[in-house]
């Protein structure tokens, strides 16, 4: 079994490096797949990554940071110098190219357009101009096109001179390069020779532009299960093509990054990133929070002389706080995932923030029976259980409210709702929860003895 | 432009849902692509839903059901006599079926099977076999195979003739059904039409078993831009395939679902879900993590006679905890999602508690002062800064240890790190965190003053 060889020359491999053997690392990665050897390189440390980088040979090299997920090659190749990393570039999928120049600094993106020839460097220009998110940043130029007038014959005699990435589909095009079919290379194994493209094409494929969002390629190729989507510019003509490979990458990266954002983190931190650089990316975030933990505190500290008086109330305060931040978790992370992934729209807003706050509602009706009841123990008052099940309930309806307005005004304000929900959310039911239980403790402090 | 007329279209078709004109619902749906259809009805209520679905023609909804997205599918078919289900279900691409009876309860299973012909129920007995999770249960089975000993011109006349589903590769195999090769029809369309197919194939392609986990076969496929993967058993016999486009799905699925792990939600609860459905759903999480608040808040209650003495130490005691719980959040997702995606194992396990720690400890010195500073105008007393600062350290360095090690912990034991890491580490850090400060402050009480 060709997997679990590989996996065990890996494994050695894995050894070496910790020995510092950078030679026999290079031998053990020889015979491996490019697409092994870019991921095992992914996730090695960075210094380990880049001694083997220089050691690999030249041809072997471009192959395995042809196929290397984005975000560690940027980081590989971010120490070399301008020539070497003008070849490199040069060398690699011209997509994937542009996606790495991207993430550098302007100056390197300058020097590094500036060494290359012409054709190369206004090729490179016109990928660079589309911005990260839309369809254009990760579409491959230059897709394989026939005309609609050729023969099958001529067709498979085209398709038998082309070198270098294999296509997905031939794509159709009139004699002024509009897109106007597509057809699947069984469908030209199967056609008999003599009859033209266009009497067997697929006629009007579905198409993208190049300035729609990513996600909108994402959901037609999983909508139609599609392996490619030809994208066209405002006259229909083929420009490029993006293939569901990238789509695949995208989305895995996609979900990261949604997933990091709520809890605070930057995309580049990860298990292994060397914790000086986990701190830099984690410390901005906790600062925010600790600055609006003391709004929350400050509002707690406005009630000191009720706690005084009934310092059990300090016990019970998280717990009203602490569940509406729960609930409202949950209903930002619904309301966020359904604008992600296209399932509501800003026009239905109200429509959700309304679903929202009644069942939140509901849910602290049971929630605060819940609490009143099980508060009986630690203080047989009855007024005091019906003041900590009216603040649960008035906090659940907050986490309801705001956990499904706030990201929807941000979304309107064009701020990424999944980096900035959270803290907002969280502080409103913090505040809430302190102020409505210890509030009403306090107008009925003489019945709480 | 195709799609705006399909927007439009859609957009009609949504009014006339809103005021029930099923019948036009159904005129407006028909021309439209099944693939477009199945995605406007899966973000429908149910009740419209199936109303829609009662009044399609039974092939165009045989159709539109098979590219329907699981989840969305279970929905609709659940009320449906045993009757019409079964025949809807022996219509559909078998894997999707099998996925459909999976979600259905036991004596509903076992009704559908036996109304099956006996070929067709043994075959879906062999795929409900899997576990969901496993390739074995997202594999399509019988995929196109030709022997190895057939000339080019014979695959294509093969491949001329079949019906159905178009495949993405040509799998080569021996006399024995043994997985021998792999052949793309670009390879077939430019090879000469006499030759052998093992001498054109690419031999030996990488393939996995069906017992492996889906995200195996994700990594794979994105890893070497495959558009399908070869199922074999332990003999190495062909057993299916798993395409890209399921696991474009898949990804898109369990991207949700461990956000809404992390965040105590069940994979059915959308935006639109009814609002009794998503309290049902969500109650459960909510009643636990008030179990755990209640833990907390008996850790505050210890401290009842010191709170009584210095109020306004419940108010920073809120800061201590909710700093603890951000932190802890962010090591619990970077290695929750380090476990999810493969970059973590637990072999490295003790590695990865160690960086975090670390991590976590530099934070805490960073937060730690940061809040003894802010807290000068509150309080300024040098003693009650220094424990606010110790306890903030304390409690930090603790959410980098739990944050890391809980989740790897309850991998190790075989439980979904996701679903169960957020309660048990917010409350070991909330606990913690009002023990230590309110313990400090108990010890050094009479310097607080």
């Amino acid at each position: 079994m060709p997997r679990t060889k590989e996996r065990l020359a890996l494994d050695s491999a894995r050894r070496m490096l910790h020995h510092g053997a950078y030679s026999r690392v290079v031998n053990l990665l020889g015979p491996l797949h490019d697409a092994e050897v870019a991921n095992f390189l992914a996730h090695v440390p960075l210094d380990d990554r880049r001694r083997v980088v220089r050691a690999l040979q030249p041809a072997k090299l471009q192959r395995v940071l042809a196929v290397m997920p984005s975000d560690a090659l940027a980081e590989t190749l971010a120490d070399l110098d301008d020539k070497t990393l003008t070849r490199l570039l040069s060398g690699m999928p011209r997509a994937q190219a542009a996606g790495v120049l991207r993430s550098f600094p302007d100056s390197t993106r300058e020097t590094v357009l500036q060494a290359m020839d012409e054709a190369s460097s206004g090729a490179f220009g016109e990928l660079l101009a589309y911005r990260q998110g839309l369809v254009g940043a990760i579409m491959r130029p230059d897709p394989f096109a026939l005309d609609e007038e050729l023969k099958v014959s001529e067709a498979t005699d085209t398709l038998r001179r082309i070198q270098g990435e294999v296509p997905l589909y031939a794509y159709v095009v009139d004699e002024r390069r509009h897109l106007v079919g597509v057809l699947s290379f069984r469908q030209l194994l199967i056609a008999s020779p003599e009859r033209r493209l266009r009497e067997i094409m697929t006629p009007d494929p579905i198409s993208i532009r190049p300035e729609e969002p990513q996600e909108e390629a994402a959901a037609l190729i999983s909508r139609y299960d599609f392996v490619a989507l030809p994208v066209v510019d405002e006259e229909h003509r083929l420009l490029g093509v993006v293939a569901v490979d990238d789509i695949v990458d995208m989305l895995q990266e996609r979900a990261t990054d949604e997933l990091y954002k709520l809890a605070g983190l930057g995309t580049g931190d990860r298990v292994f990133a060397p914790v000086l650089r986990s701190v830099r990316m984690r410390f901005p975030w906790l600062a925010v929070n600790l600055a609006t933990a003391f709004l929350a505190a400050a509002v707690v500290a406005l009630f000191r002389t009720t706690i005084e008086k009934a310092a059990i109330l300090a016990a019970f305060m998280t717990i009203v706080a602490g569940q509406g931040g729960n609930a409202a978790t949950q209903t930002l992370t619904v309301v966020i995932r359904s604008l992600a992934v296209g399932e509501l729209t800003l026009s239905e807003g109200l429509r959700a923030v309304a679903k929202e706050s009644v069942t939140n509602l509901l849910l602290g009706l049971g929630i605060g029976v819940l609490t009143g009841m099980m508060a009986i123990p630690y203080h047989p008052s009855v007024v005091f259980c019906l003041v900590l099940m009216t603040a649960m309930i008035v906090n659940m309806l907050v986490a309801g409210l705001s956990g499904a307005a706030i990201p929807l005004l941000l979304r309107a304000l064009r701020i990424d709702p999944a980096l900035a929900s959270g803290v907002i959310v969280t502080t409103f039911t913090d505040c809430c929860g302190f102020g409505t239980f210890l509030g009403l403790a306090t107008m009925l402090l003489r019945y709480l003895g």
